[in-house]
């Protein structure tokens, strides 16, 4: 198993990821890990570190692609970027999955012209995991389809759904898509028909579900277009940071207080690491031929030490052959339909 | 003052109305309400209690419009229905203000057929206030329209604007335009057609705001559409009972926990109500000629007493005016934008 983790881009580049990789290999011991990046940078950095050498490589590149960059123009022109090399060698089978921080834009571009689409899917999409009442739920798409025809719904359901399978263990993971109410009737058309067909899929799917649902627990995978779906995940963080600095204020309003503070401490920190998305592992983009997994701009080392983990274990899953398998369902659902129609 | 109350409508029918306008009349001494619906009803829990007789009438209706009716039909058909009476009420300045927990689709076909918009606004909508660290923050639209075009962004961001002036006293309300990040580029066609109409409007606009920014008090007013703002607005109630949950089990795990919860107790419960969303009076359907609040359809005895001071506060308040003023600003704008372009 080797791991391809990209030391460009993100704000706390290239420390955060080799320090990441390195406290990864310490953790775990059955993987490689090949740094993409400037040499010289990271062995700046390795070289004050003990670790074992025949686990840790390091692939130089000499350019970087930034958020500034146009995504296609930069894909296309910036041929030894961190980012191409990785997307090269992953399609040549020199890596079994690519970690990044760098721009989704580009990742997306990259992700569709050297790895390709998936049969069947026109859109990838990013899978990001948010905590529930009932363990962890998959929230596709969560950020890069800005507006979405009703078939890319059901194809972002299919998607998902084969990931939380294969990485979570769910037999069946039930499907929701994200409305205003729970009312057929209710929604833009786009999201009606988008309803239509995932009722008609072979997929688990338990309907709509609303903004106050999302944390209950009634759907493993919860279905959106890109744009509310990256304002859902942000509200969920900003969301967290505001009531968790409220309850600080509480805390230490008084001296009774501050005991009950040192009391709750274990209990509080624990809690509060259960809402944490740097442990979550990193939004894989589905639907490409290839495990690409992103991270976040300002992922730390323990942010990145958790993604690797993680895409470690997802490589090692049977989810690329389920999700060519999963989709075999979506050509026949369209087949029939075609048939009806006729 | 008279507010005008439908007690039909709501999970809780008519308990919560009536019990929440005894309740109302009691903390404050200088406004009457009308109960709109049927007067058995209202009488047989009216008959047991002691208040002013003078504050508190009764205007009885025979009709009922429900989530089920088909908004236009029923508006238009059920004549001697608690809502459209309360229109027409209002309309003829038998009222100062009227508040509903009634179909929010009847509710703005209601405010659009019988009171009529404000010249200058297409798009009526829902303004709803959400908490923040520093204060209140009125979130525009916030359920009414699933689809907007560039100008109706423009337009909720005028009525907004308006409206935290008149009720909030705020000087020059910053507004926000929900976005997927603050770079000029990112986001739809239409939101970046929006945040250009804004850059050039009369308004203290201060650009994009991303979901993790909601609560950090950047903006007074954040705009957005009816989709996404529904979909914030639950999140929001959502995230909060789902965090509370979590932390009732850290606060009752050990006999050492449930001390602490002891000591917090006062300071908790006073955090939990600055978040709790019965305190916030209701949401106005703005850009109507006419004072209309919808409260949601769970609404309790609490909840309707605070919308009642809420409502009285705004119908004593400049709103109505402000709201005009501000709209010759929009006017201007879109006469000068012509101007430039001819």
């Amino acid at each position: 198993m080797n791991i391809l983790l990209d030391t460009m881009g993100g704000d706390n580049a290239p420390g955060a990821m080799v320090y990441g990789a390195l406290d990864a290999i310490k953790e775990q011991g059955d993987f490689e890990i090949t740094l993409l990046g400037d040499r010289r940078s990271i062995e700046d950095i390795l070289i004050n570190e003990e670790y074992d050498k025949s686990r840790l490589h390091i692939r130089h590149t000499t350019q970087e692609i930034t958020n500034n960059d146009k995504p296609t123009r930069a894909i296309k022109t910036k041929q030894d970027s961190s980012m191409v090399v990785g997307f090269n060698m992953l399609n040549n089978k020199e890596g079994d999955v690519f970690i990044s921080t760098g721009s989704s834009g580009a990742l997306l571009i990259g992700a569709i012209t050297i790895l390709k689409r998936i049969p069947g899917i026109d859109r990838p999409a990013l899978g990001s995991v948010i905590p529930s009442k009932k363990g962890r739920v998959l929230l596709v798409d969560s950020g890069l389809n800005m507006t979405c025809r009703p078939d890319h719904y059901e194809q972002f359901a299919y998607m998902g759904s084969a990931y939380m399978k294969a990485v979570f263990g769910i037999e069946s993971p039930r499907i929701g898509l994200v409305n205003v109410g729970t009312e057929e009737e209710k929604g833009t058309t786009v999201i009606k028909e988008a309803n239509k067909l995932l009722r008609g899929s072979h997929l688990n799917y338990v309907g709509y579900i609303e903004g106050k649902d999302l944390f209950t627990g009634v759907a493993d995978v919860i279905v959106t277009d890109g744009f509310t779906g990256n304002v859902i995940l942000k509200l969920i963080e900003g969301a967290s940071k505001f009531i968790f600095s409220g309850l600080k204020n509480v805390l230490y309003e008084s001296w009774r207080s501050k005991i009950s503070a040192l009391l709750l401490k274990k209990g509080l920190t624990s809690f509060k690491k259960s809402l944490d998305p740097d442990v979550n592992g990193g939004a894989p983009i589905l639907g490409v031929n290839g495990l690409v997994i992103k991270s976040h701009g300002n992922s730390t080392a323990k942010t990145i030490k958790h993604v690797i983990l993680k895409a470690d274990a997802l490589a090692r899953s049977t989810y690329m052959d389920d999700i060519k398998n999963e989709l075999e369902h979506l050509h026949n659902d369209k087949t029939e339909v075609l048939v009806v129609k006729e």
